[in-house]
């Protein structure tokens, strides 16, 4: 398997996967991109000078936008089967188009059951009550005198990548597939402080945590992780939570499932028993092959996937390409990632980058020498809890196909001797 | 100086400064936030139901935009003194209003010499020539193809926090003093793999870099940055770099000041000489008291500031406050903030924020009790290479008060008895 190419690479894994001595050392043969890379040119000296160079540029502004050249840049957003119901449904982050670990704020995904609620701060208020010493109401001015600590997290909707249990390949991207998942920096205060003060009672085992939305959104946490590491945020990415996100508060459960941390947060009863809602019972719980159910499945398991080259991203010609994704874990910090381009008959560690984080997207990167025959990209992620992402054979033996949440089984795209990237259920 | 406070707070400084333990650890005595924590109110439940929650919310959106009750939150962008220079000057980014490490996209600060240029990617070209045995010429879509790295870094202007080098305390708040200050993640291709790709002549020592504004501004960067953490970066917070910001490509000096992070990059020229450009003559370098200067000062120095409380957040009332802010230096780690409470006349360690990252923006939190009379809040920051930030005398008696540029003494916000935070030279 050991051997060099002939620009001195020392190949990895089958079909052309090349040490990540590329990306951990910085080394990077002279030429390595071959024709698609910089291209030797003196009739290029000197460079002509284009036109937005002959006038002044555009004025500054208050709130920057991106490129008009970048339009194609967003959240998908399938047309709603009926108007009235424009605001429930999904809006998939552009995975593919993005670079590093954290999400642009205007491109969060948006998972919403009843729209996004206009809400004015200075009306808002979150209750605690339920079984507590003392029920307690906050403004968001008495919110923002506690306490604030900042992580950078992860948050995936619990039925990211359920178009890939099915029995066929559907031809779906990135972000039809996987882009229910975003990483964000995220400040609030902890809940703990919160439940502190208001003095939960010895027989509290659960949390119930209500939405300021026309769906009064609901879910029920355990005590435990509200008093661990779970925050009532005030933050995004620096500024104020964006209104799809949950303006002006949401809660967030790190490494739960997306629906967990509810937005535009009103409400915490402290309880004795789970609520029983309808994301709790008759959604959100993982419908196995003999038609039980696993219920109260709350971190969402260790995986990966692979951004680039992807759907939509067709290589251009025979030569290097990165091989570039993103790795994740609701239970800690990635370990490993492997990446495999004979569709896993044999594999090589990524590059991770750092820093790597719990309970964040870590991106991680491999060097391929594309030949110009067909291949099968596959990832593979550990996390430190020792977990491997498992197979899709071994997933689906387990869950069945049935089941549309948690799904975290090795993905796959094929390229064809074209360059284009497909879905495939290898 | 030790002693506890009524709640069993410690002491940790005079003027009321408490142990970090209430971040470290999550200590947080309830009713500690006083008046302006959770109310208590048996009215309150059940909390009334607004408006929001009776009708279906906001359709998905493709990309999302703040709260329009947000709208203060902006980057202040002064009246230019004619129509024609618009895009000449600044545009700072509102610290006091945002929390975390990372700086929202759409706020980095903005400092340009001739306006944004409107670039088309597809016709954007990045030469590479010069002392080198091959001259290139990239497109996007080549530069695309080369292994990249991603890392978390500020990036703050030569002249931020220049307002205070002056012998009287102007009303300036932290956006007006030290809005020239950013911190995002930042995805591109290390510019040592481009320029080994080039073959760099051993005459080689400097690498001049122009922008395609109309201003074609240009710095001169020592070959030795160039070849040691120097990226070529296409994205920027996981998207593409802003057109504010560089779009479609800016070269990136992590730590350097913010002017040689050459936006709009469409030349690099490997020279064995600094080219002498405006920006590094007349303009980025330090004078100094006795009318000599000092040029070619690259690395932004160790440097934090208090964000809050500060101007325009008044406190209400006496009680709790977190003393939060952010720290940061160009050669390193933030390796210590101490906060004081009494003008310098005792300090306390601040809580770090992780990760603690080379070269980016460290959030630094301390806890106070005010007891509502006048205080004078500073923070002094200790990067790992043992540099300590100066004061604002020991400052003032090395560089004098004619300089623009890499103020970092330490600052002071004076609280007076009505809670209101105000610039103070102390």
């Amino acid at each position: 398997m050991k051997r060099e190419n002939d620009r001195g690479f020392e190949h990895a894994a089958g079909n052309g996967l090349l040490s990540r001595r590329v990306f951990l050392e910085g080394a990077f043969v002279a030429g390595a991109t071959g024709a698609a890379g910089g291209m030797t040119s003196a009739a290029a000296e000197p460079l002509p000078v284009p036109g937005w160079m002959k006038q002044p540029g555009a004025a500054l502004t208050a709130y920057g936008q991106p490129s008009r050249f970048e339009a194609k840049v967003v959240r998908n957003v399938p047309a709603p089967p009926n108007p009235a119901t424009q605001g429930i449904g999904t809006a998939r982050t552009p995975l593919h188009l993005l670079n590093g670990m954290i999400t642009p704020t205007g491109l969060h995904f948006d998972r919403s059951h009843s729209g996004t609620p206009d809400i004015d701060p200075d009306q808002h208020r979150l209750l605690i009550h339920g079984l507590v010493k003392r029920p307690l109401v906050f403004t968001l001015e008495a919110l923002s005198r506690y306490p604030m600590v900042s992580r950078i997290t992860f948050l995936e909707c619990a039925g990211n990548s359920g178009a890939l249990n099915a029995p066929q390949a559907a031809p779906l991207d990135v972000q039809a597939i996987h882009g229910l998942l975003s990483c964000q920096e995220w400040t609030g205060v902890r809940l703990s402080t919160l439940l502190d003060e208001a003095g939960v009672e010895p027989a509290a085992k659960w949390v119930v945590a209500e939405g300021a939305d026309a769906a009064a959104m609901s879910r029920s946490v355990p005590l435990a992780k509200c008093m661990d590491d779970a925050l009532i945020c005030l933050y995004q990415n620096g500024e104020r939570v964006r209104p799809s996100n949950g303006y002006p508060v949401r809660l967030l459960l790190p490494g739960f499932e997306g629906n967990m941390n509810v937005k535009w947060l009103r409400r915490l009863k402290v309880t004795d028993a789970p609520v029983m809602a309808k994301d709790e019972t008759s959604k959100y719980t993982i419908l196995l092959q003999d038609g039980k159910a696993w219920q109260f499945v709350f971190p969402m398991e260790v995986k990966s996937i692979i951004t680039h080259p992807s759907p939509g991203l067709a290589l251009k010609g025979p030569g290097f390409y990165e091989i570039s994704g993103l790795a994740w874990s609701g239970n800690g910090r990635i370990r490993q990632v492997e990446v495999s381009a004979d569709s896993g008959a044999s594999w090589t560690p990524a590059a991770l980058q750092e820093p790597i984080l719990p309970k964040a997207l870590t991106r991680f990167r491999a060097a391929w020498e594309w030949n110009g025959g067909p291949a099968v990209l596959q990832s593979r992620a550990t996390d430190d809890t020792g977990m491997v992402q498992p197979s899709r054979a071994q997933f689906v033996a387990a869950r069945g196909l049935r089941g549309l949440y948690h799904y975290n089984a090795v993905a796959s795209w094929r390229i064809s001797e074209k360059g284009e990237a497909s879905n495939a259920l290898a």
